[in-house]
């Protein structure tokens, strides 16, 4: 069994690390608050364990701790955000929050990020809109990780989407999804349990089919969702082009292969087409098409429809993009958060590193 | 060898039968270039073979020809559309014109359309934002035929999405791809051939992996994209979802199992939950995020860059979306379209029916 901590002990933590590296007060609470998102929703990959790749990014003079984010463009439902090489945890919300009110007038809003850095799960951002009564949006390109159908090259990463839609009486919508057949995050648990991965999750560097799941450190790529030509995999390649062309052509991000990677260890290529990595945001007030009282009970009839539908045997249920994280983070809420060792020993070794206790 | 046709005899022929039933002048020729845009570009599936399915539709008075096609509710950045029950190839490019008019002043334009039919192929409307300097967005519910992950029952359409950007000197991306592993077309075509479809297409009426392309005739489902849930079938559930709300729920449309089916043969579900069936459009300024020829430089660099990326072994080059079509376009404009000969015994039974010479 994991260790389990409780919240409000991890935010602490955090906290004090995102102050330490020079964030001011506002925006580390505001790093925390998202980063922390990650691990209460199950997504443990993009959570906490990520906190000591954030400090080693700001040691390598990537990571603006306190960054001027400002609109460099805009129109009535759209805006260029310039990040300034800030924290994407800061960066993203900032924006999103543009989105959003550019929505309140003008029915939705638009809004591609340029120099910014990894922000953390998109489902977080794209949430941000439910309470306004508006859909959300967020999508964002990634270090290169995932070969395009019939490549060997290494040019997009796992440009994850998240779409957020809010109901009456039942939880909300929320799809939050890599673009490729299994997330990053995936083949790091079957790295730590020393197991394989199913056919179809990764290549190796000469295309091959792979099982290993350390194949992408030695040039191996991961495979757009589809698995293959026969199973649709140039449809993954293209959600993941449209990802990175909406967060990164739009805006004036690096994109495809020239997007910059997350670990610190790797330098940013030398010929950069654009600034740090791209985002794209969404906002849709509800009420820009219907009544929101009358779509959200809709979406309450649609969801009941799907979730109460016919499944194969041995299934409970069809499950509700959302379900899932929600579960989760009601019982983390409660039980507290359970941290793989190595994360705890990197965490420890990080808070020894900056003189806060973990 | 299948008997080829020239485009011009095709559209002749097209263009009568629509005027016909009723089309006025202008809108029969609309939805005659719509459809035979289908056959242009290769998606068999989704053009001339499927006129007598609209006649049908027709003739059972679930299709207007002469819709009063209108605005129903509006803001700056958004509309819904009602389609009074006309042709989708009539209802969408006039959907898609109102996009790009609102694009126009507000940097984005996004309508919601009910009320509608099937519209033909989805890349068309998308790309009719190309020559604007525009990103072009077209997606639309359809007839139940798909199940989601673990669901026996199929509550979803097809349910594609197209996004076309355009290019400087490359030609413009054209990503158009149904939200399942393989395309009810490929099904067809599978029929016709008395061929087996590969595991991960199909499932039986129980939920069984199927390879029986006539599954879908005895309660069998197309799978979402993924394949299975290993493979991420749940992310081609969350996509097929996604279109289903925003062009159906945001409308007022019939949504998942409620959406009436394309064969007139079947009865549209007695219990309604909206109108017609819903598409979802949207149209961006490329302006409203960055200059348009800088946009347009990065994004011949992007397309430049992966189709010239190092391939797996025997494989030349990896596909640009939209690649693929456009030469197929070029090569049926000059030599002319082969059509089935199911196909072209269907149209002149059509022809014969309605007094028109095919």
């Amino acid at each position: 069994m994991d260790p389990i901590y409780a919240l409000p002990q991890l935010q602490a933590f955090t906290l004090e690390i995102f102050k330490k590296i020079g964030c001011p007060e506002p925006q580390a609470q505001l790093a925390t608050e998202v980063l922390l998102q990650a691990d209460l929703r199950g997504i443990d990959s993009h959570g906490i364990a990520r906190l000591s790749g954030y400090v080693r990014l700001w040691e390598a003079a990537r990571v603006n701790p306190n960054p001027d984010i400002k609109i460099v463009h805009e129109t009535p439902s759209t805006a260029v955000v310039d990040g300034d090489s800030g924290l994407g945890l800061v960066v993203a919300p900032k924006a999103m929050a543009i989105a959003i009110e550019k929505a309140r007038i003008a029915g939705t809003g638009w809004v591609s990020v340029r120099n910014s850095n990894h922000f953390g799960i998109a489902g977080y951002h794209a949430m941000m809109a439910l309470q306004h009564d508006m859909i959300g949006m967020a999508m964002t390109n990634a270090s290169p990780l995932v070969a395009p159908t019939y490549s060997v090259e290494r040019l997009l990463g796992t440009n994850p989407i998240a779409v957020a839609v809010p109901a009456l009486t039942q939880p909300p919508f929320v799809a939050d999804f890599a673009t490729t057949t299994a997330a990053n995050g995936k083949l790091e648990i079957l790295q730590r349990k020393n197991a394989q991965a199913p056919i179809g999750w990764i290549q190796t560097k000469d295309g091959e089919p792979s099982t290993d799941p350390n194949e992408t450190k030695s040039g191996g790529a991961l495979i757009p969702l589809g698995s293959d030509r026969e199973h649709g995999s140039h449809k993954g390649f293209c959600l993941g082009a449209w990802v990175d062309i909406f967060s990164a052509v739009l805006s004036g991000a690096n994109y495809g292969p020239w997007v910059p990677p997350f670990v610190a260890f790797l330098q940013p290529p030398a010929d950069p087409v654009g600034k740090g990595i791209g985002h794209f945001f969404g906002a849709m007030r509800v009420d820009a098409f219907r009544p929101a009282q009358e779509f959200k009970e809709h979406m309450d009839n649609w969801i009941t429809r799907f979730r109460n539908a016919k499944t194969i045997t041995g299934q409970e249920r069809v499950i509700i993009p959302g379900d899932p994280e929600r579960e989760i983070s009601a019982l983390r809420v409660k039980e507290g958060i359970p941290l793989n060792p190595k994360v705890v020993e990197d965490l420890q070794a990080l808070g020894k590193k900056l003189e806060i206790e973990f």
